[in-house]
């Protein structure tokens, strides 16, 4: 990779990001209110609190990304990393909740029950799934009802019992658990709780441009690797990252005694890890080309960033 | 209404209870569970106990009436009204939580949070609201993708911050209001908190059975009117009913100030609504004759039980 490719990626990612924020600015707007008689302000504010004015949008921007790649731009795939930001939105909303991770700050401000309250948090949260299965539904995402109905679909699997709710179910009981985990059981865990949203959303720009089989599964192979090597950067950075780069606070997996692979590994072997599914990632977009550099330049971001 | 269609009523809501559970009970299965690896068994268990073993399934009913009405049965109506019941109890594991209406009792038995914990309630929630969106998408919910994205439109619509939840916020919201609601107020509070997922039942079952314009606006008038009726019987038997009968705390809303259409109108006042209400939909299907008794004798059930 060369630094052009590198300024490239972070000019791509940038854009990502400012275009996310404003369609998310319009779609959890006013207009998203019912009625003139009895308006629920307060959870609207609370659904744009816990969703606008941060994050990377890493998501989107793989939405964005691998639609592209297969050729596709516009609207849908912008309205998909709406929804997927919402759903990602959502699940740190209740996470944070006192009941869970019991998180007081999130990106460098109080999380959503600290600013509103813990039923709004709650509701909040339950509003963002939602609306984020409204928006992929919506015939502005695809003119296909057959990619909208995939959409839904592959998003539900991602987020639900299988996917990100599974794993965080799974975190939740490591803490308590007599034995601590294995490996295998570790990266199910994270492929659950990190991996399957972060797959989605390239999956998802296979669905939007409805590619070709086998270029849907190499870039489902380059989610995959993808999603663990941000988890596992996630662990080293839990490990030796500071809480004012964070913006949430650093250590509280060893705190906690949670099983993460730096615990298990060690750091050296857990960045050798990383730095394997990195190139696994990197490999495998070889298909596409020079088209695919601004994917593989964000497998490497993902997994060298330092928050 | 005479004794026989009162008495096929009875029998066809039981029929559709039974195969609600039943379908609930697969869908919910050990085969929901992913890998063998790392398995959310806890989380599963705790879906299960929010929706199996209980409730009129009124709900499901609707659908599967609706869609017969319009000429469809089978599975896909039996999917959809599991997926809506999977909503429904969502919504009653977050409500019945601490931080939310705090209830130790449902539907005679502990609620979720106090079977399991706080966590875990919350999570089941959100696993049981994304399933819903797995199980409408799915392709065997409907051959037509279209019909598919159409419900999960509708779902997402009825259940989010212009449905349920948004009423639900209204709800919290008034509790700790400076003045008392007015009944434009109230009116629209409850039709988004109960009314909206009663309405896309029967809704539901035109989309399903792909029903012609006019049919669907009649069904969509009856869902309407049944749904305002379903809540002021609900507002009638809290200020009349015992905790006993009802298997949940009778007394709720005046204890805590709560605005009611019987706290505005008057007991007997919210009972000439509530007749006023059960013809209106009674007179919504009479487009279809005879075909629609049971539906129209679900209005008076509705209207009349007393839990």
């Amino acid at each position: 990779m060369n630094a052009a490719s590198e300024a490239e990626f972070s000019r791509r990612l940038e854009d990502a990001a400012a275009a996310t924020e404003a369609a998310l600015d319009k779609l959890l707007g006013a207009a998203a209110l019912p009625g003139e008689i009895a308006r629920p302000e307060r959870l609207l504010a609370a659904m744009r609190y816990a969703t606008l004015g941060g994050g990377k949008r890493l998501r989107p921007f793989l939405v964005l990304e691998s639609a592209r790649l297969l050729g596709l731009s516009g609207e849908g795939p912008l309205r998909v990393g709406c929804a997927l930001e919402m759903v990602h939105c959502y699940s740190l909303a209740h996470d944070d909740l006192p009941a869970m991770d019991d998180d007081d700050l999130r990106r460098g401000r109080p999380t959503t029950h600290k600013a509103f309250d813990e039923a709004t948090a709650i509701l909040a949260g339950d509003g963002l799934l939602t609306y984020a299965f409204d928006v992929i539904a919506d015939p502005a995402t695809h003119e296909s009802p057959l990619v909208r109905a995939a959409l839904t679909l592959a998003l539900a699997r991602a987020s639900g019992l299988g996917g990100m709710v599974g794993g965080q179910a799974l975190d939740l009981a490591a803490e308590t658990a007599a034995a601590p985990l294995t490996q295998p059981e570790i990266l199910m865990l994270q492929a659950m709780k990190t991996g399957a949203l972060l797959r989605f959303a390239v999956d998802a720009g296979a669905i939007l441009a409805q590619a070709a089989p086998e270029e849907a599964a190499a870039l489902s192979r380059y989610g995959a690797a993808l999603g663990a090597a941000f988890q596992i950067a996630d662990d080293i950075l839990d490990a030796e990252g500071d809480t004012a780069a964070l913006g949430k606070r650093a250590g509280k997996d060893a705190e906690r005694g949670k099983a993460t692979l730096v615990g298990l590994l060690g750091l050296k072997g857990a960045k050798s890890r990383r730095d394997a599914l990195v190139e696994e990632a990197v490999g495998a977009l070889e298909r596409f080309g020079d088209e695919a550099a601004i994917l593989q330049e964000a497998a490497r971001f993902v997994a060298l960033r330092n928050k």
